[in-house]
């Protein structure tokens, strides 16, 4: 008999060999229907190894990450079987589950695969998949396998890199592949499959190789999850920000300035400034003052700080000045300055705490392949600001960055969040810089102002930075893809280097705590994710343009000017659409920038002194005095944009 | 005889060997009493220097510019007399005319020289100057200049590098200098002198070189004068911006980060806030949209506009990456970003013109020697925008530019200024891009904008960029100094490179016209000249903290929160003192802080819901409603800002 330990701590015995499936069958069949992927002792294992010591099991199905993983791989086999038999001569080579999916690297040879083929690949899939084959993990001799693989250099150079006595195959109808494992009981469960799409993939990702040809897949437990899966791809890619922002004139790139290096347009530069008006005015209600410094500095400054020694190599190399001898370096962050900042003076207890915030460019380097829109980008702005405070204001700092950030959250639409907390590790304290006096307290004061604030969130243990414990905020957006949006950041670190002083009540000097915190992240991101979150219609308040008049005809174009006039004077942003078309064709196009009202304009109108409104998306607000439309924008204005 | 012209165009016949005196004497005795430098044909002669051919002579006065160099550097041969006698053995090196005044570089020996000798070389040279010793200037052979100079190496040494026949020695009393000439007629008209400080200075700039004492020295036709200047250089050390900056707490500098990269303090970034966006609210009424453009460009775009190949020596060196082999630069200005911005579009004419403005933060490598506060610094932010237009709207654009700047003097109490228009030299079209009709266009829209808007001008031909013409406002702050302030430039190079086009109404590819301009020029150096105009009394509308509460005690503490929270109603910006200090010391707190209006509440006032106002420099205003007070505010901000 052996020990087997479940995850809520009950602990069984069972025969030796006893099974996963068998575990879930002793619990209940409704569970053994389900489960599809285990692992034991923390290893995945697959669903009929017979277990043969105690030890820990966990059971995953469809709704666990591990579970869709082993899902997912699985169907890489069947695909793999799928191009075999529709493909003959065509070489495998490596094919993993990924986030969403699965792909699978293959040299095709001479032959070529298309969207066309897609339809077929997938039938043949779907013709594997009923035949609700069990996958069988065997192991082998590294010589047996080299046998087996002669005619593919690429497994063949996969297996010699592997130590005999390790090595697994894995059979299912009449396919066999190198494998670790790590599937799900029977092919049957793969009820729907899509083939994605085909790009080229160098072998090992090195550009010296051969290119292969990357066939990505995915496939669900049910139809209609797939269909559900697919409509949310044809929404992202209708949300894709690149695509949005060229749309809505907000942004463009330059390959003459620089890859990952964002031109704000007038459209984007005006949403910017409203972003940061709008935080600048919350945070001056909380005590926070503006400070601006520059984007370089010497390299000296980030030797104090500990960046250059951490990432100087991997970083913009410095800049040499062609006198003087000195160097500087593009800031990477802003804390470095602002501590300068707070350096420039002596502080008392009575200063604190001092909130020093800044709207600074930073400047990292990324590789050209990781650059994605304004996601991942070289060059960007964070909504910066460094708390200095004593150890005692922590707690009640904290609380406040909290408001702050959401307030921020609930302004911009965004209700989906919980915050992820991340202390150190009770295990290796060697680890951390800071006493363990003031690593309980900022502990304490951050996990006291999540729960106080009614926030949802989880506790990371071990996932604090070495220099402070942080909490982040993780942000779901409309289409249920979560964002890391937000941070707070306690940080005992840089006070020291900084050699940052107080003088306290009991007239002796102190070091101060700070706080690193950003709710928007950077400009350039939390856009990004906002035109994603909502298609572009943002909340009310932050729409480049609220309105626009379209006039019936160009005889209008007076009483145009004058409801422009009355409209500005409500502080409401409008354009007139006063050319020689069609009234079809200018709310056609007013529809596609997405401008929430549009106002328009005619004979009646102008005799009765009145507008007829018609919303974005379609909704007739029917004829208003221009008074009333301006109380229903202030209305819906007010709707999101609360007071803090 | 000889003809000789005047600069009012008149030719006289003299004998030959007339002096530039003769000449002034026939003229008028006046005349002849004021003069005291001359040019021939453009080259600097003594009134005594018989002319021997033809040419054009000027005489100069006190009044000109050359004059006082003859005069200051007449006075520099007069200090080195009172040198030679007070201290002998010490060695004279060289000793020219500056900006203002003159100075000698010495090697003393083991002498030393201090403040408290000032007064007997003054004494000292005011004796030589009485004796009222006519300047007299010989040629003398290399051999003999050398053999004179046998124990002085520095003269030795200048001696060695000139040209045997070209060199003079001038002779006054019983002192002899080498030197090249430009005297006024003799030392008696100098009739105030000062010695103003003594610096180290190594011997011709090469700090390998031995370390010289160069004496510093100013001297005046009359004492009043001196008295006057003295008085000048008292009020602006006074007004030194960097002493200003620091007592108002609004900028600081760090080592760490390095020389010339201002730090902003919270004052200051709120003082720059307020400017950009007094400057931005006018520039939408304009027609001006905002962008925002990253801080560095791939090299590539500096070798595009031409900077690369021009500046790229001697500016910050590039920034390589640590992969993908690219190389970027620090923007030193923001034009080449917009033309970027401005192609990532097509444009028709009727879309012109786009004006992009931009608060761009620029670096351009300066020696450290060069630095000076924020006046000469390595990073700063211009009030840029460029403007594309069609030839034709030049004109009209030129015009809105002026209205700008003259706004913007109008706003900020600039009220003495001369508009100084750089032309091409006629002479020389070679020298310039673009086409002759192009260049007659723009000079004209100039021109006739300078003088349609009443601006005092003067034109300077052959001062043009190679790129366009271009207008310049030279400023005069309260003590009588000149800066130049705000530029607008006309570029047709820029379009070229750039290959900027847009379609025309005849349906043809043209290139724009792009209009540079800053009225503020930068950030930086505009805060930094507003703060030695006037003194850290910025208009109303610009101060910091336009009030401040000042309770007689801690008791009045609700009552303070009262009077600010109305104040705040009525968007003025005030402070409250309620510190348990006396009333006396809050006040003269205040008054070094440069508070305008300091409100002052004990009993009386908050039984009578009054408050006591006093102003920055003492004028008691009596006790008055807060709103009567919140009225007086806003008559005081209207008076320098008005609406645009």
């Amino acid at each position: 008999m052996i020990q087997i330990t479940l995850p809520d701590g009950s602990i069984k015995a069972f025969e030796e060999n006893v099974t996963p499936m068998d575990v879930a069958k002793s619990i209940s069949e409704g569970l053994a229907r389900n489960v599809i992927s285990a692992s034991y002792n923390g290893t995945t294992v697959e669903t009929v190894t017979p277990l043969t010591t105690d030890g820990s099991l966990v059971l995953y199905t469809w709704n666990n990450d591990e579970g869709k993983k082993a899902f997912w791989h699985s169907s890489a086999h069947v695909l793999a079987q799928a191009i075999e038999e529709l493909y003959p001569g065509a070489k495998l080579t490596i094919g993993p589950a990924i986030e969403n999916g699965y792909y699978y690297d293959v040299d095709f040879g001479d032959q070529i695969v298309s969207d066309k083929d897609f339809k077929t690949i997938e039938n043949k899939m779907l013709e594997i998949a009923r035949g609700k084959h069990a996958f069988n993990l065997r192991p082998i001799s590294k010589a047996e396998a080299l046998e087996t693989y002669k005619n593919n250099p690429y497994k063949t150079e996969l297996i010699e890199n592997l130590e005999d006595g390790t090595i697994t195959f894995c059979d299912h109808s009449t396919f066999t592949d190198l494998c670790r494992g790590g599937h799900i009981p029977n092919t049957g469960i793969i009820k729907a499959v899509k083939v994605l799409s085909v790009a080229g993939a160098y072998w090992r990702g090195d550009e010296k190789n051969k290119q292969l040809t990357r066939v990505y897949g995915i496939s669900f437990p049910k139809q209609k999850e797939l269909t559900e899966y697919l409509h949310l791809l044809e929404e992202a890619k209708k949300r894709d920000h690149r695509k949005l922002g060229k749309e809505l004139e907000l942004f463009t790139f330059s390959s003459k300035v620089g890859q990952g290096l964002p031109l704000w347009l007038p459209k984007g530069a005006e949403l910017r400034e409203r972003l940061e008006n709008f935080l600048k005015k919350a945070q001056k209600k909380q005590g926070y003052e503006m400070v601006v410094t520059p984007h370089i500095g010497q390299k000296e400054l980030y030797v104090t700080s500990g960046h250059y020694a951490k990432y100087g190599e991997d970083s913009f190399q410095p800049i040499k000045t062609p006198k003087d001898g000195e160097e500087f370096l593009l800031k990477p962050m802003n804390c470095p300055h602002h501590c300068e900042i707070y350096n420039s003076s002596q502080w008392s207890y009575k200063d604190l705490p001092k909130r020093f915030a800044e709207f600074g460019t930073v400047y990292r380097y990324e590789q050209s392949g990781e650059l994605h829109g304004l996601t991942r980008v070289r060059g960007f702005t964070q909504d910066d600001a460094h708390i200095f405070c004593t150890p005692d204001q922590l707690d009640e700092e904290f609380k406040k960055v909290i408001d702050l950030v959401l307030y921020v959250f609930g302004s911009l639409g965004f209700e989906n969040f919980t915050a992820q907390v991340s202390l150190r590790d009770p295990n290796n304290p060697e680890k951390y810089i800071g006493s363990d006096e003031n690593w309980e307290k900022a502990e304490k004061a951050i996990l006291n102002a999540t729960i106080e604030k009614g926030l949802d969130y989880v506790v990371e243990t071990g996932e604090a930075a070495f220099y402070g414990p942080k909490l982040d905020f993780m942000v779901k957006d409309a289409l249920g893809r979560q964002w890391q949006l937000g941070t707070i950041q306690v940080d005992y670190n840089l006070p020291e280097r900084f050699e940052l002083t107080y003088k306290g009540s009991d007239n002796e000097m102190h070091r101060p705590v700070m706080i690193h915190r950003a709710p928007f992240g950077s400009m350039e991101r939390f856009i990004a994710i906002l035109l994603e979150h909502t298609g572009g219609n943002f909340p009310l308040w932050l729409m480049p343009d609220q309105a626009i008049i379209l006039s019936i005809s160009e005889k209008y174009e007076k009483y145009a000017e004058k409801v422009l006039n009355v409209l500005e004077n409500h502080e409401i942003r409008a354009l007139v659409d006063n050319r020689n078309e069609t009234i079809g064709k200018k709310i056609r196009e007013a529809e596609m920038k997405k401008i929430p009202y549009m106002i328009i304009i005619g004979e009646s109108e102008e005799q009765e002194n009145k507008i007829s409104v018609r919303q974005h998306g379609g909704e007739d607000l029917g004829s208003l005095s221009i008074e009333e439309f301006a109380k229903i924008v202030e209305t819906e204005t007010n709707k999101t944009l609360k007071q803090f």
